[in-house]
């Protein structure tokens, strides 16, 4: 198949357009892309489709979404708007340990049934690479099952998901006060059992002090070196526990949220050639007010992620686009940058190589929009320009 | 026709959800509503349609929206974010002046085709009743062209459209340093021929420190009480400037924005019987950080209505759903306030009597949602859970 007639944003030279192109796709990979006028005469015979001048950027990558939960948090989101504490919220049940509980009795089907809205919410935003973290089970039966259903979706819906078991995510209640035994009994050898069953692409924890603290993650660290894991890290979100610097020296992907990170830990980051998750859904929703060091990360060179962080507590969004504009308007990201966060610099972040460019050998996933220019895919809020999207080489259509 | 089988939010008490509640539909119009065991007997012999236990709300109302314009301004965004000064963007031909331009050079055909992506997202969100205003041609004939594009809207998609006269929107270039003749020359005799041709549902204007003083706007006001047209007015919105005041002095509908309004400006508007137009999607956008007087708004009584104010520059923003969560999440509303914001009290700031209420008498316009609380409704981020509008007593599905 070649597309034509397209202005293309293959990001692999920033977000440069180029008018006129074409993108020669074979067996689910690009063949070949560069401008029409130049298209090899091995290709002059193809058929082609017309794109009608819209803009063409690679598939979208969601890099961090907790997508795959039970239940959801409305109830506490209204307690907590109408005035209730803190505390009157954790005697309802409020909190992340309600979302434990609710996945705790959601049966595998139903965690896929719950979460398909959302999935397809991201689907019809371009998006073609989804990543999908366990972390609502802390046991491991339904850290299994949560991961289980994280693989269904990707073959019930047209788009590859990439899982990362998030076991060291919060201390269950039979853990109370007792964080290095579920480390150590329950943590690990769920890892590894998830492993064996195939269902592990990447190892992330939550090094905070309502979570995790360095040695705990550093042993769920060791356990997925063991196994051949790469690893990532939710790091400095709420307060500044040196979960950069742990994950740096462990050669991590990437680190997450970051508001408070420091310009050694950018630095840090650039040394260890990380990416840096932005989540801006997450600091809207906590009303936060200390940004991410993104002067500092730019000045380091370390290309930084964009991701919908899609949650149920501190980020119930599902729209990459509306994270992009947020990541400009909150932390004033440029639209060049929210646009490689959600695709070459997701990638990376997931450690995946053939994803998130518009280039020969990569994966023949396209998002296609009506707009004239890039920057329009972060200027608008809550508006949806897709045109159509193209996963492992087809061409789709929504709602035809 | 008779819906049944909904969790009924009817909207005329407060946010209270009535289970397996019906409503009955004669001529586009809401004939009798209630629990399902009280339906009168002259109805049981109608063919029921079973809405399957959804929740169903009135129809949506985006009650302040400049949905009509030509062209964009990510350019504009972009080159801020990469850096530039204000008078770098000026001199680009940025800011509002670059709509005005865009738009005298937009036939009426033109405008309409560009803002019907704009109104099918928010019909997509369950949208029945959408206010546009004019204000971006400050001359006679962009001034015309665009309310003529606004009734167009209307007829070309299954949705009401209210229209508002705001030519005292901004000073055009070609009356700079002359704000008085501006009113007097154009705005006011524009208003009288807009009005002459059907084309004016109320009257609107920008009482701030870089458009109009009270004393223009009062000229407005004193030409749309001769010709016996309602009032609103853009308040308090970046500066105090006594807009409040002097709406309520005149019998406002109701003034919009309000982020610099005072307690005793909230007291005028509850004496005054007005409605206040929460709109954060343009604080949003301006990252400010003054929030309107929510508390004594609601302590003095004033109902709140919430709109995207839907713009090409400061709140680029088609998602009526996303304006209630960032009510919530922003401005501390809560999730039932927001909803009235949408429905009833939209309506009031419209000064429509027959619509924003499921009630018998009022307009069969409905929206029926995938949800099973009305919070949800404002929890989510960026997701769209509409499952089907009834407009003019239809049901419509979306996508079928
Ligand atoms: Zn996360
Ligand atoms: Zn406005």
């Amino acid at each position: 198949m070649i597309l034509s007639n397209m202005a293309l944003v293959a990001m692999t030279d920033g977000a440069a357009l180029l008018p006129d192109a074409v993108v020669v796709i074979r067996d689910a990979r690009i063949a070949w892309t560069g401008p029409r006028t130049e298209l090899p005469v091995a290709y002059h015979a193809d058929e082609h489709t017309d794109l009608g001048g819209r803009l063409v950027t690679p598939g979208l990558i969601d890099c961090h979404t907790h997508v795959v939960f039970g239940g959801n948090r409305a109830a506490e989101f209204e307690m907590r708007l109408e005035g209730a504490s803190y505390e009157e919220i954790a005697r309802a049940g409020g909190g992340i340990m309600s979302t434990v509980s609710a996945t705790r009795d959601t049966s595998q089907d139903a965690l896929v049934e719950n979460a398909l809205p959302r999935v397809d919410a991201m689907i019809a935003e371009g998006v073609t690479l989804l990543e999908i973290k366990s972390g609502y089970g802390l046991d491991r039966d339904t850290e299994l099952r949560m991961l289980r259903a994280a693989r269904a979706l990707g073959v019930q819906r047209r788009v590859a998901v990439h899982t990362s078991f998030l076991g060291a995510h919060a201390i269950p209640p039979e853990y109370a006060g007792n964080a290095d035994a579920y480390i150590d009994e329950i943590c690990i050898p769920t890892l590894q059992a998830a492993h064996a069953e195939g269902l592990v692409d990447a190892v992330d924890g939550f090094c905070e002090g309502i979570a995790f603290d360095t040695s705990q993650i550093a042993r769920v660290f060791d356990a997925a070196h063991t196994l051949g894991l790469p690893i990532r890290l939710h790091a400095e979100q709420l307060s500044h526990q040196g979960g950069v610097a742990l994950a740096a020296a462990h050669g991590a992907l990437s680190a997450d949220h970051l508001e408070y990170a420091t310009e050694k830990d950018a630095k840090a980051m650039a040394a260890a050639g990380m990416v840096a998750v932005i989540l801006p859904g997450a600091f809207y929703t906590l009303r936060e007010t200390r940004m991410p060091p993104i002067d500092a990360l730019r000045a380091a060179g370390v290309p930084m992620a964009i991701s919908t962080d899609c949650n149920p507590g501190s980020s119930p969004m599902t729209s990459l686009l509306l994270a992009m504009n947020m990541g400009c308007t909150l932390f004033r990201m440029t639209p060049a940058e929210a646009l490689a966060g959600v695709t070459n610099h997701a990638a990376r972040a997931l450690g995946v190589a053939d994803a998130g460019q518009i280039a020969a050998g990569m994966r023949a996933d396209l998002a296609i929009w009506d707009v004239t220019h890039p920057a329009e895919l972060s200027y608008r809020i809550g508006f949806n320009p897709l045109y159509a999207r193209v996963f492992a080489g087809t061409l789709e259509r929504q709602h035809e």
